[in-house]
C-alpha cells in the first residue's frame, strides 16, 4: 500500500475527525471550466481524450491547487471514464453531457458489461503517480461515479431529468436492475482501488442523481450497490477516507452514511448542523456553500462562509466545500477569497 | 362570486378535509403532451397561441376529463402566460421552454413590469366560463406560477438548473429582489383572482423551482411573496381551496403550508404520511406518485398507488396526484387505470 497517511494534512485530519488547526477546503469541479488556464489546455482537446492523457490529467488537477491554495486536489476525470474503459461506446458531448450509443435496457446488454481491470485505466494510475510526486503533502482525492448514476446514463442513453426509464426498469425488472448495478459497483470499486493503489489519499463516490429517489427506493435499489463500492475501498485501504455525495439528498443522508461513508457530502439545502445530527458523531461532513453564491457580492458570500463554518462546527469533522460543483461562470478570484476566509476560521 | 361550491365534488371535499366516499384524483399536466388528441389540436399551433385561444384552452382542458374520468380539470395554461399578458417579451420554444428576450436584472427593468388587469387575460376568463358551462359538477382548478419561479425565468432569461443569477440577485440586491417579487406576486394574485371570478373552484400555485432553495432562503426571500398571492385569493374567495406545490420541496413543506396553502402538494421523495405530519391537521395533502412509474408494469404501478393511498389516509384530506407533471412518453391508458384504481380505494 503506497497511500500516504500524512497526519500533517488538515483535509485528512478533518475527514478522520481528528483535531486540526486549519479548517480544510476544496471545491467539487475545482479542476475545470471556471479557470482560464483550464480552458487554455483543453482547447481543441475532447473531454474523454483529456481524461485519458496522464499529462493533461496531472496539469488540470494541479491548476486549482496552484491558484487557489486548496487543501486537497481532486483527480480530473469524468463519471463515464470507467464505462468507456470497459468498452462501452460513450461520448461526452459539449453542452449535452454523456451520450451512450447503445442504451442498456435488456439482459443481453447487461451481460455484455465486462469487469474493469487495472490495465484498462493505466492512464489514470500513471496520472495519480505523477500527481502524488508533484503534490507533496497535499492529498489527492480519487473519484468515481456511483452505480445508480452510472446506471441512469446507461439506461437513458444520456442525461435525464426524470430518470423515467431507469426507474421503470428498477421497479419493473428488479433482478436485471440489481445485476446491472452489481456490475457497475464492481467497476466503480475497482476504479477507486486503482486510484488508491497509485497513491490517492481519499476517495469521493459521486452519486449525482440519487436525490431523484425516495428513501425507500434508495434503500432497496441503490444503497446495497453503493455500499459494495465503498466496502471494496475499505477492505483495500481502511485508512482512506470515503466521501459520499449527491445533490438534493437531504432525505437520504442517513442511508448514504450507512452505506459505508466516513465523510458525508451535503448540498446547501440541508444545514450542516442538521446533517451532522442525522449522520452521527462517527462521520465527518463536507459542504455546503451554494455555488450560485459565488456570483454574489463578497460581503454576502463571506457571511455565508462564516455561517457554514459555524454550522460545520456542530459536526465531528468539517471539510469546507460547495454544495455542488463550481459553475463555469464563477470568477476564480472569488474561490481564492473563500479559501482564504475558511483558513481564517479554524474549527471550534 | 360565481364560484360553484358543489358539495358533491370529491375533489373539493378532500381539499376541505370533509368526508367523501370517493378518493379524488387528477394529474398535473394531464392536459397535455401525453394525449394524442392534444397533439392533434396543437399541430402547427405555437404554445402561447394555444394558451390565448379560448376554444383551444377549453378543448385541451376538457380532453383528459373526457378520457380519464379525473375528478377535476386543470386550466390549460403556462407559467409565463401572465408575464406575456403584461407585455414582457417571452416565448415558449419547443424543447427549451420559456425564453425571455430581455432578462430582468436591474431596477429599471423591474420598474417597467406593470400590473396585470383582468382585461389583459380576457381569453382566460372566457375560457374559464366556457369550461364551467361544459364541466358541470367537475371542478376546474385555476393555475399560476409562483413569484420565485417567475422571477427565475425573468432573471435567467430562460430555464436554469443552478438559478445562479437569480440567487446572486436575491442575496446581492435584496431590495430589488423583493420589489421584483412583489410585482410578480401582484400579477400572479390577479391572474388567479380572474380565474376564480370566472368560475374556477380551486387554485394551484405552482412554484416549480422553489426546491432549489434552502429553507432559510425560502423563508426570507420567497415565502412572503407566495403568501401575498395566496392571501389575494383567500380574501377574494375564502371558500376556494389553495393548493401549493413545488418539486423537491420536502424541506420546505411547513413553510409552503404556512404561506397560506390549504392543500400542500408533495413530490414522491416525501411519503404523504411524513408530509401530513409536518403540514398539520388543518391542511390536506396532494400527491405523490412518481410520474416515472407510469412507465413501469401495471402490477408494480398498482402497488405504488395502493401504498400512496394508505399513506394519504394519514392526512386530514388526500387528493391523489403525481409528484410532478405527466411525462410526454406516458401511455394514457396507464393514467386511466390509475384513476380507476384510486376510485376503488376510498379514504379510510
Amino acid at each position: 500500500m503506497s497511500t500516504p497517511t500524512s497526519t500533517e494534512s488538515p483535509f485528512l485530519a478533518a475527514c478522520r475527525r481528528e483535531p486540526t488547526a486549519r479548517r480544510p477546503v476544496w471545491f467539487m469541479r475545482q479542476a475545470g471550466r471556471s479557470l482560464p488556464e483550464y480552458r487554455a489546455v483543453r482547447e481543441g482537446v475532447p473531454m474523454l481524450t483529456a481524461c485519458r492523457t496522464p499529462e493533461l490529467i496531472t496539469e488540470i488537477t494541479l491548476q486549482p491547487v496552484r491558484r487557489l491554495g486548496v487543501d486537497a486536489a481532486v483527480l480530473f476525470s469524468d463519471i463515464v471514464v470507467p464505462l468507456a474503459a470497459v468498452g462501452i461506446d460513450v461520448d461526452l458531448q459539449p453542452g449535452v453531457g454523456p451520450v451512450v450509443a447503445e442504451p442498456v435496457r435488456d439482459a443481453a446488454a447487461v451481460a455484455a458489461i465486462r469487469p474493469l481491470a487495472a490495465d484498462d485505466v493505466e492512464y489514470v494510475s500513471t496520472a495519480v503517480r505523477m500527481l502524488c510526486a508533484e503534490l507533496g503533502d497535499t492529498p489527492l482525492i480519487g473519484f468515481s461515479g456511483a452505480p445508480f448514476t452510472l446506471a441512469s446514463y446507461l439506461i437513458e442513453g444520456g442525461p435525464s431529468r426524470s430518470h423515467a426509464r431507469t426507474k421503470a426498469l428498477m421497479h419493473g425488472a428488479p433482478q436485471l436492475w440489481h445485476e446491472l448495478c452489481a456490475r457497475l459497483a464492481a467497476i466503480a470499486g475497482e476504479f477507486l482501488k486503482v486510484q488508491v493503489a497509485a497513491g490517492a489519499s481519499a476517495v469521493q463516490l459521486f452519486d449525482s442523481w440519487a436525490g431523484a429517489l425516495s428513501a425507500a427506493d434508495y434503500d432497496t435499489f441503490v444503497a446495497p450497490h453503493s455500499a459494495a463500492v465503498l466496502r471494496t475501498v475499505a477492505q483495500a485501504a481502511p485508512q482512506v477516507p470515503r466521501i459520499h455525495f449527491g445533490v438534493g439528498t437531504g432525505h437520504l443522508l442517513p442511508a448514504m452514511a450507512a452505506a459505508g461513508a466516513t465523510v458525508v457530502g451535503v448540498d446547501w439545502r440541508t444545514p450542516l448542523s442538521a446533517a451532522a445530527e442525522v449522520v452521527g458523531a462517527d462521520r465527518a461532513v463536507q459542504g455546503n456553500l451554494d455555488p450560485a453564491l459565488l456570483l454574489a457580492p463578497w460581503p454576502v458570500l463571506a457571511d455565508e462562509v462564516r455561517r457554514i463554518c459555524a454550522e460545520g462546527d456542530q459536526a465531528a469533522g468539517h471539510v469546507f466545500n460547495l454544495g455542488h460543483g463550481v459553475l463555469p461562470e464563477t470568477d476564480p478570484d472569488m474561490l481564492a477569497r473563500v479559501v482564504d476566509l475558511v483558513h481564517q476560521l479554524p474549527p471550534a
